[in-house]
C-alpha cells in the first residue's frame, strides 16, 4: 500500500494515552476516521476517536481483528510487544517500521546503531553481573547512570552511580534485569529534534527545542534553543541520518546534548515526543499531523516555527493552578485524565510570543 | 451554575456537523468531555465525541436524557425547534441563552432588535402578501432581496428582485412562508467579528476577517480586513453592543457591511461561524476554544492575532484538489463528511503568513 490514504480512511492507534488522543485529533483534522487499541477502560484517546477496542497487547485475535478494521497501523509507544506487532503487521502495515521500534525497545542495541551510523553517544557498557558493572565502571568512570535495557521512561528503571561503591545498590534496583551502564556527559543543554520522514523518503525537522528536566520528568521546551547556526544545522542532519538509516515513515523524538564536543544523541524515541508539544502553537502543522500526514502517505505539511514558544507540562498537582493559568495568556492542553496522580502528565501549557 | 466547569465535566452539543466537531475537539483541549445530539446517523461530530445520540429534535424524553448526562448544553447552529429547547432547559442550561436564539430565528425579529439597539440594518419590511411586497418595493426599491423570516442559511429561501416585475416570482419562491424585503446596501466589502462574550460579561473579540461569498455561500475570509482603524473599532463595539443587549454567553459571528455610511449589519449567528475559521490557525486560542471557555464559566483566553491568514472553504468537488493542496503550506481541516455533494462545505484551508 503505498498510494496516499484518502479522506475517510481508518488509522489505527496502539495506545490511548495523551500522544495517541493528540494524534487522534490530528487525524480527524485530515478527514481520517480514528480506532484506539488500548487495554485500559476509558483511555484518553477513546474520548475523540470514533472506535476504541479495549483488549490486552496478548489478545492476539483482538489485534488482528483491529488490524483488519483500519488501514494503517501507528503507535504512541515504543514498548509493543513483539508478538502483537506479528499479529498486527500480518494484516496491516506499521508505520514507523519494526526496524525503529526494535531499535528502541533496547538502549544496547538504540547505542549500537547509533554508534554504527557515524553519531556520537555517550559511553556505555551491558551490565549483567556485578563484576560487569565493576568493570563497566572501572573503564566508563563515574559519576553514572545504570539503566535497565528495555522499558524505562520518565526516570523509571534509573539508578545514579556517583562512585564504585554504589554499583550494588544499583545492580540491586535493576531487580535482575539487563542493564546498561552510561557514562555521564558534560553538556551544556538538552536539545531535541521533532523529525519527519514521509513515505517518498521526504525530510522535514521542526525548530530544535530546549528541553529542562526535573526528577526524571521533562518539565518545559523551550523554542528557539539556544544553540549557534552550526549546531542547529547539526541537530537536523543528526536527525535525518537517523530517519534515513532506520527508512524511518512518521515523527521522531531525538533527544541531543550539547557538549564542547559536539552534538551527542542522548536517546530517540519513534513516536511524537513531549518535546514536540509546543508544536502545536507555533507551527501551523504541529508534530501530531506531521505523524500523520507520514503514515498516511500524504506529503509532510510545512512545519516552519511562526512562533517563540515556551511548552510546560502540568504534573500531578501541577493541575491545580488552572483556574490561575486559564486566566493568561496560555494555550491549554488537558489529557481527560481522571485521577491526577503524582509524576502523571495531566497536561500542558504552551505560551508564545508571535514572529520568529 | 456559575461556578467554572472543572476539566471532566460534560458539555452536551446540539448538532453533530463540522462546527460541533471543530467545537468537540476544542472541548477535549480543555479536559472536556462531549456528548453529541443529532438526528442523523454517523455524524460528523460523532467521529471525535465521547458520546453521541442519533434522535430527533421531537424526540424529547431523548433530549431530557441528553441534558441529564451532560453538565451545559451549547449547540452549532440557531434552528433548534423551541420544543426541544423547552425539553433542555428544564433540565440543563443552554448557553449562549435562547433570547439570542428567538432573536436569530426570526430576521424581522433580529433587525427589529439590532435597530432598537442603535445599529444600522438594511431597510426592511414583513412580507406575507403580494400586495405588501409590492408595497415594500416601492418603499425600499429594487433591487432588493426577499428572504423567508426563518430557516434560511447559505443563501437557501432566498429571491432577488431586480424591478417590481420580479414580485409575484419571488413570493412563489418563498412556497408561502413569511418573508422579508431586504433592501440592496451599497457596500464595499462585507467583514466580519467573531466576538466572544463571558459567563462574567468579559468580552474580547477577535480581528474582523473580510469574507467573499460565491452563491451565496462564503468562500473565503482573510484577515487583516481592509478597514479603517476607525472601522475596526467600530466594528468590535458593534460586536460588543449586541452581546451585551443579549447577555450573551458564548461566541458570536457578526456580519457587517462597509459602507459610506459606515457599517451596517448584515445579520448575527449565536454560535461559532465560518467566517471565524481562520482563528485556528492565526491564533493561539480558535473561537471554538473561545467558546467553550465562556459557556464553561471560564476566563476568555487570549485570541490576538499573530499571522495574517487567508481561509478559503472548499465546497463540493474542491476536495478533489486535496492531493494538490497537501504538497502547499497550507493547513487543511477536514469535516469528516463521506460524500462530497454540490454546495457542500467538506473543509477548509487556512493559509497563513507570519508576524502581524
Amino acid at each position: 500500500m503505498t498510494d496516499p490514504l484518502r479522506p475517510g480512511a481508518k488509522i489505527g492507534i496502539l495506545g490511548g494515552g495523551q500522544l495517541g488522543r493528540m494524534l487522534s485529533v490530528a487525524a480527524s483534522r485530515l478527514g481520517f476516521v480514528t480506532h484506539i487499541f488500548e487495554p485500559a477502560a476509558n483511555p484518553p484517546a477513546g474520548q475523540v476517536a470514533a472506535q476504541v477496542t479495549t483488549a490486552s497487547y496478548d489478545d492476539t485475535d483482538a489485534l488482528a481483528t483491529f488490524a483488519a478494521a483500519v488501514d494503517v497501523v501507528t503507535y504512541e509507544f515504543e514498548n509493543i510487544p513483539t508478538a502483537a506487532l506479528d499479529a498486527i503487521e500480518a494484516v496491516r502495515p506499521i508505520r514507523p517500521g519494526r526496524n525503529a521500534l526494535a531499535i528502541s525497545q533496547d538502549r544496547i542495541a538504540e547505542k549500537d546503531f547509533l554508534n554504527q551510523i557515524g553519531l556520537k553517544t555517550a559511553p556505555y557498557a551491558a551490565v549483567l553481573t556485578l563484576s560487569e558493572l565493576e568493570a563497566a565502571i572501572a573503564r566508563i568512570g563515574a559519576p553514572a547512570i545504570l539503566k535497565t535495557t528495555r522499558l524505562g521512561y520518565d526516570g523509571k528503571g534509573q539508578a545514579r552511580i556517583m562512585s564504585p561503591a554504589d554499583a550494588p545498590a544499583a545492580l540491586a534496583a535493576m531487580q535482575g534485569a539487563p542493564a546498561v551502564l552510561e557514562g555521564f556527559v558534560h553538556f551544556s543543554r538538552e536539545v531535541s529534534v521533532i523529525g519527519a520522514r514521509g513515505l517518498d523518503g521526504s525530510i522535514a525537522c521542526f525548530d530544535p527545542g530546549e528541553n529542562v528536566h526535573e526528577g526524571g520528568i521533562l518539565r518545559t521546551t523551550t523554542v528557539p534553543a539556544r544553540l549557534t547556526a552550526a549546531q542547529r544545522t547539526d541537530a537536523v542532519l543528526i536527525a535525518a541520518k537517523i530517519l534515513n538509516a532506520l527508512d524511518y515513515v512518521g515523527v521522531m523524538g531525538v533527544e541531543l546534548f550539547v557538549t564542547d564536543a559536539g552534538l551527542i544523541v542522548n536517546e530517540i524515541a519513534p513516536r511524537v515526543h513531549n518535546s514536540g508539544h509546543w508544536t502545536q502553537n507555533g507551527c501551523m502543522i504541529d508534530q501530531f499531523e506531521q505523524h500523520i500526514r507520514a503514515i498516511a502517505g500524504w506529503p509532510l505539511g510545512d512545519g516552519s516555527r511562526i512562533a517563540d514558544v515556551v511548552m510546560e507540562n502540568l504534573i500531578g498537582d501541577d493541575v491545580l493552578r488552572l483556574p490561575e493559568i486559564a486566566r493568561t495568556a496560555a494555550a491549554i492542553h488537558l489529557y481527560g485524565k481522571a485521577e491526577a496522580k503524582s509524576g502523571r502528565k495531566m497536561g500542558h501549557v504552551n505560551r508564545i510570543r508571535a514572529g520568529k
